[in-house]
């Protein structure tokens, strides 16, 4: 049991490893999202960086109330359909700190009992931007 | 000790989970590459089509070898140095197969004891390959 506890852990860190190293490296912003409580479990800096806080600000916070309008129940709920739809439709939101208009891509996958939302954020094109304002 | 391995296993599965979904996700190009041997331990569908092949049959190839005029030993020699350099310089290569002309942008860490090249690769910019064309 010993051996095998040990290759466990090794094998842990290196996992926890490549995922902390490709979360550091990956320029598209990524946020992880617990589909049971809604809340941040990880982000990188570019996503940090839409949202308009520091990573550790975020990490724990409920997803939705970092967005205009959006109640919390509900907000997890549309991620999940949209994640699970045939489509690749995305969410269109407001960030409530950076007052960015943000595009979320979510994906869903289970791991260790739990289901995980991971949200790709995508500032609206600038082009797009400036015809909401003159608009 | 069962509990403790049990919750290794769980947490290893969350781990690995999460690395596999942000891998799929991520719309940049990435490779991770083994600073021992050379050798790609995985990489994602934006750097297989970057080379020019399949996912599994990039899988466990030298990566060295999936670019004109590079040697095995140096190429890796070479990753780290730029890897560990204070500058954010990046390689110029062309690969084999696909033709294309790639900058990898590398990083390292080392994970269960061995150290793991994380490699970034962007094509050539559109208007330089063009010129490169017309040159």
């Amino acid at each position: 049991a010993q051996i095998a506890l040990e290759r466990g852990y090794e094998e842990r860190r290196e996992y926890d490893a490549r995922y902390r190293m490709l979360l550091a490296t990956t320029r598209d912003a990524m946020v992880f999202v617990s589909a049971s409580d809604g809340r941040i479990k990880d982000l990188n800096a570019p996503a940090a960086s839409l949202l308009g806080a520091a990573r550790d600000e975020l990490t724990g916070v409920v997803f939705a109330q970092e967005f205009k309008d959006r109640r919390a129940g509900e907000f997890v709920d549309n991620l999940i359909s949209l994640a699970m739809s045939e489509t690749t439709s995305n969410l269109m939101v407001t960030a409530r700190r950076s007052r960015k208009k943000l595009h979320i891509q979510p994906s869903i996958f289970r791991a260790a009992g739990e289901r995980i939302l991971i949200c790709r954020l995508d500032a609206e094109a600038d082009g797009q931007a400036v015809d909401d304002r003159l608009a």
